[in-house]
């Protein structure tokens, strides 16, 4: 089966290479150079152009935003054939994967919403979490792809499912995480020692994933590299708050994260990491860690 | 080393055994039955009175507030010996023990307060974790005492210390849960298998203690317990919330955690068990689990 | 000049009979019963059918959503000639707006959005003010008609911007009139008289439109007339809330008053009065006015 | 009757002139330059010593915090005769009130908690509103005095009362001001001219005094003078969010405008006034006035 594989970031690239061990791959990047380096490092083809993905039978897509694959929707959906079928990976929009799917459906074309969990080690592993929203059919048809970067597949609901749970996935992290620090900073102010705090809570029942594996680095040994852009995650909280909000669900809690990530953002910028968040915390009470 | 075990509730009970394995420990219950009980069952003295409990070097508290605590320390204070030590394993309030700590070390009386995590199965295991506020020479001597039902002894600071770890861990659990609860009725909304969507966020970056070990048996089999009162959990929320404020923190997350479980608890009354605060988040949406 | 007139509610009827004062008016109402007797009883012509309104130069509108103004744009738009103009007074939703605004400029219609305030008062005293979105042109045109029923007529910016002024002022009273039951509760709670509690509010600058207006005769008299749907007002606020979260702003009173709401409206029904969202406070607080 | 009165701030200064003109008035005030300026501006006399005040029947406080006021008391109360009165006007904290009101009970001298509002325009025409707090005979005996520089005396009920209702109000500005500022923000986003939504909300439901007195100027003209200090408001606002969870109450929104205004204090400092919020809920959106 020929597929073609539209995005090489940080996550992209290891995927692209788990499923190039299993089927005849085309590779295409917005950044070309990274498009070629795969191709030599990892024997894909490198694409013509990006129209000439669309003679593929599976398009598989992991970008930015729903936006950004609208737009490649836009420019391959006029070359498809019928009976192909559209993976999309990216952490997108429920609505937007929604509306996509119809419109791919009427050109008989399949789309599944499948973006994954575990970050870039689980990434280069092949050991993702991939949750699915489509119809069974396309489940089935997306899953044997799905099976060569990732270890668990789930198959979520109809069209939109999976993104709707991605999105829940970040937005309960990103409160998880900024819950510890409100509390951390209290304690610090409080002049007791956090080290031993943590270690306290990471074996209480106030841990979380943030609490475990991601704040002790930062805080402790002040390292705070960039792993995931807070701009992509301030963006899946609004995806979350946003679904509520047409869910027309109460959820004051997923209301007041989304805005407090945003107004993190507005202050640390563009190219800050996500966990920086703890730094932003720590500023509204006058500290630092 | 004689002590006096003063509190014998769910948790209390199974840790007096295990003092007792290597102490001889007096006990006394406010229900006297159940200190009846516990002499006979696990060989302890039964406490003639509580003005009795004053006659040992150690007196040991579990009980469900600081003012309970304090009721108490007024009745033994005047009969206790200079260089005696009092533990208080209660979920405490740390402004109240700075004040108590202050009043016994007036009379030469050592205080801990030392708050412990881990739930009935710790206590009966003897595998808690305690943390302990205080100065080190009596956190020293509290050591060898806490260790007979203790896995993980920390020190976390001076007087209060104890009990402001403890508050944050359990405001930080009560977070995660609130907003997990959000999260999944807004994907109950859209039509998404919660079973599922739980696998997939247990295994992903969204998950707790909370997610991972109270909501899946709650929501997905419809059991509800009384494992541990909302009453009280709201109690160490507004602990938590309360010396934020009393540090001048801004804690906006922290704060609206502490509305919502007053609320809930309004909602759902003194006789509901912690985890019962999804049924609340529910039912803000008009939808059940 | 020849007005097609849809919409007779509590606003309509009478801002009609303003209208037909000055020009040949043609009512419709969903109800026919209704415009037959504002026919008999002010001089309008009754329709012929809806699609009949098309033939009229200026088409106004003032409905209880955008999305049924956008059914009735649908029916007539078909049928309009051009140079039209379409006010709509509705309090609408300012994208939906926009939208409807550029869908009638293809077809060279005019449209403005002309939300008003001032309640049925106003609008039985030909005292509304109007904020109005849209061109300069085209406000100029529906001046001399929002004068029939308008003292004030004010041009807040390009189309959607009525919409968006219209959801704000009634988001801000929303939260003015949340926090006065938050504060009033609250002083219930200590024992203190709120006819003297709001006597001292309302001369001082905690006051507003909400404590002064609505609030005293509510809970100092008890009675609680049907005025304004708080399902109307919830929709209006989630407006305001999302139209912020299409802005990526960072609001986070906005958003909670919102949820507030959403929350309140749940427990209390579609029928209830938007005052009524007092009694919710109140029930949060397990107390009643 | 011999009054003595402590503290010659911005409200206190033109205060102590209206009590002068119809009783024997003595001043004292922390800088003792502004005490000798207003013995000889207006004929009042300077105190040889704080602890000298307490020879006067009546002592008036007007004060920043209640802690100073206490510290204040502990200095006089030994010295004061039975049957004296203590006027506290300060925006104090309704526990401490009730605590100063026994102390001093207990030495058979009156208290009442009688805070103001009105701002210096009414301190200096002498139109204040005075919420007073207190026993009825206490309420009767201050009411004269009171009278010199209030034109609205309202008793709101026990000792703490006044304090209780003032932090209300002074939290109900905070709050009404804040949403109006998340609102405008979000229409300067949306590119609305500001000057006429402010026109069209100053005429609706969402006024507030803080829309109609405090904000145009401030954001139209770009003036931002010192008027009341943002800490001070701040402190006021703390009160009500700390008397709220004494009471047990659940009030997310008067929670989050604490949260928010002590962030807002962190950002802006001591120095600032409190209008200025404004400044930072538009930081907050990395906008500008």
């Amino acid at each position: 089966m020929k597929i073609a594989f539209i995005g090489l970031g940080a996550m992209g690239y290891p995927m692209a290479r788990h499923v190039a061990r299993d089927y005849d791959v085309t590779v295409w990047n917005r950044t070309q150079k990274t498009a070629e380096k795969h191709a030599e490092e990892h024997g894909t083809r490198l694409a013509a152009s990006l129209e000439a993905c669309a003679g593929n039978e599976v398009v598989l897509t992991i970008l930015p935003t729903s936006l950004v694959v609208d737009e490649i929707v836009d420019r391959l959906l006029p070359k498809m054939g019928k009976g192909a079928l559209w993976i999309d990976c990216t952490s997108g929009d429920p609505v937007a994967a929604r509306k996509t799917a119809a419109r791919l459906a009427d050109a008989d074309i399949g789309f599944v919403d499948a973006p994954v969990s575990g970050g870039i080690p689980g990434a280069q592993a092949g050991t993702l979490t991939v949750m699915v929203g489509g119809t069974s059919e396309n489940y089935e048809r997306a899953g044997e792809v799905l099976e060569t970067f990732g270890s668990r597949i789930v198959h979520v609901g109809e069209s939109g499912a999976g993104d709707a749970v991605k999105a829940a996935n970040n937005a309960m992290m990103g409160a998880n995480m900024w819950m510890a620090a409100e509390c951390l900073v209290t304690l610090k102010k409080l002049g007791i020692n956090l080290e031993s705090a943590l270690e306290v809570l990471n074996s209480g029942s106030g841990r979380s994933f943030a609490s475990e594996s991601l704040i002790p680095s930062r805080i402790l040994k002040g390292e705070w590299p960039l792993m995931f852009k807070l701009a992509l995650h301030d963006k899946d909280i609004r995806i979350a708050s946003s679904m509520a909000q047409a869910a027309n669900a109460s959820t004051p809690m997923l209301s007041l994260t989304a805005q407090l990530y945003t107004t993190a953002l507005a202050d640390l910028g563009d190219q800050a990491d996500y966990v920086e968040v703890m730094k932003y915390a720590a500023k509204m009470n006058a500290e630092e860690w």
